[in-house]
């Protein structure tokens, strides 16, 4: 980011009509995206939505109590524009892509959904790595084009579904902090009996492959997923062509966290959309410190803690652009 | 409220296409929107802000750094567009009227603006009642005359302006709780000093008035404001309209809790925008147990944390009225 025109913003949000700072964060936000955008005048009229698809081998486990037949039956209702990240894509005019890396079942050619299934789902990582090497590549890689196919966007954002990706994005997560199970959590509303196991397993994947997880690509390749990746692969290439990123809940921060370990620039561009009800997202955040804009108790995923909070930053850039000066509004 | 369609409503939000309960709050405010709208699909497209402005005579005592000829100029600045709830107004599309309760200096036609001028700013309530008994009445018609104005609009928000207004706020709400000056803080942006000086001259207040701010509407009258009291019958007569209403911050929410006092129903009919950086306001919300949507550290006023929200209430209906059922997408 272009830490002059953030200093140029700060400045002027301080000659705007109002007490000094008293638009709260809003006002840290305009600076931001205006380093970000490299422009004088930030504006996020252009959002473009990547909702990555994949299945999980862990699922064997019984660490979710939802079928893996829902990943798919989702795609179709993203692709269909009646699921919850449809809609709000709708009513904030976003653009909507839905890139399959790898459901259980092959879907047909639907609308709006990109068909680049690698395999089918992710191997258990209980039992061994959850993905080949090229495999993981090639879901990076997967990430990389559909941020390239966003186009020119002013704002990104990546959502995911997967079932079981909670625990995937737990096990992950804790290799990456050098944690064991903590940051597991009840996901898609797992009792505590259902998350005793799932933190067992975890806990039983990580020992399992061990000092492999010192490294960020071993770790996401092993205990990650293929739409972990892909969101990885995607957050790393808007950072890479200086796009400002709006960051999702718990499975996307994993994600954003990879990112940031394969290549720490990529923080820069992140902002953090909420502050998710499933309880692990609080360490995450801290490890980042980083604050989600919204904390509304929301835990869905599919990008729409993100989505949410795009008005906030659409706000904040008409704020900056249109407010008055003291000096121009005769107040000298 | 209608209690049956909330019921309703959470019965449809569970039969969604997401986990129960994790658009978290957002199922809630779809769910009260329905109950107090009285209608199965809500909706939140007309938004109506009223911006009630005035001057206060406690400024005689040097509790605000900011003259009080900002309070005119600010309106002018409401009318000309380049305020910040004018810039909200029109990035939500809602409609916006400031009504002129009684600035210090008169001020011309203009546009947008409803010159309803009571009087040259209260009285300073240090000395004595800020408001006389006719003014305080007319005060409150105003507001409830300014919400008939509104019209026909799904939601309703109350901005105020008015220079030394924290002052009278941190007043009517210790008032109202049979606190002492508790509730003051920084306002615009007080010094430590300065937040002293504010609190001696509204203890001074408090003492002097004493037993007759037993009564909220005396306590209005005496320490209060003229925008407090316009914003006190807009909400009452919102509320009796069966419209919901959205409340700003500390000065909106003071003048929530005299509503409240004066109609006990009233607070059915109430949401809260944000958490205002200002700290007084963390106490009133807990009073009326309600949580701000947004937390931002804003302290604007002028409407402008509610303002910040309405979209999450448009996404909140959206997503009720459009996301498919599981029968319908066939996951039956």
């Amino acid at each position: 980011p272009d830490t002059a025109l953030a200093a140029r913003a700060r400045r002027r949000l301080d000659t705007l009509i109002k007490p000094p700072g008293s638009l709260g964060r809003l006002e840290a936000l305009a600076a931001t995206l205006a380093a970000q955008q490299g422009r004088p005048e930030p504006q996020v009229e252009r959002v473009h939505i990547s909702v990555f698809a994949a299945d999980h081998g862990v699922c064997a486990e019984a660490i979710s109590s939802v079928p893996q037949a829902v990943t798919a039956g989702m795609v179709r209702r993203f692709s269909a524009g009646d699921a919850a990240i449809a809609v709000l894509a709708r009513q904030l005019g976003a653009g909507l892509e839905v890139i399959n890396l790898g459901t259980l079942e092959p879907l047909p050619a639907l609308p709006a959904v990109v068909d680049a299934r690698l395999a089918r789902g992710t191997a258990n990582m209980r039992t061994g790595p959850a993905m080949d090497r090229e495999t993981v590549a090639a879901a990076l890689e997967e990430g990389r084009r559909a941020f390239r196919r966003a186009g020119d966007c002013d704002l990104f954002i990546g959502g995911e579904m997967g079932i079981g990706n909670t625990t995937a994005a737990a096990a992950l997560g804790g290799a990456l902090l050098g944690l064991g199970s903590e940051l597991a959590g009840p996901g898609t509303g797992l009792d505590a009996a259902g998350v005793e196991r799932k933190r067992a397993v975890i806990d039983q994947a990580l020992h399992r492959h061990g000092p492999h997880l010192a490294s960020p690509l071993e770790a996401l390749r092993r205990v990650g997923g293929l739409e972990i990746a892909g969101l990885t692969g995607a957050f790393i290439a808007a950072a890479q062509a200086r796009s400002p990123v709006l960051v999702d809940g718990f499975i996307a921060t994993v994600a954003a966290l990879t990112a940031v370990r394969l290549n720490p620039g990529v923080r820069d561009w992140l902002h953090f959309g909420h502050h998710s009800a499933e309880p692990g997202h609080t360490r995450l955040l801290q490890t980042l410190a980083a604050e989600g804009l919204l904390d509304l108790g929301m835990r869905l995923g599919e990008g729409t803690g993100a989505a949410a909070a795009v008005p906030l930053l659409r706000m904040a850039c008409a704020l900056y652009r249109e407010m008055a000066t003291f000096q121009e509004a005769g107040f000298t």
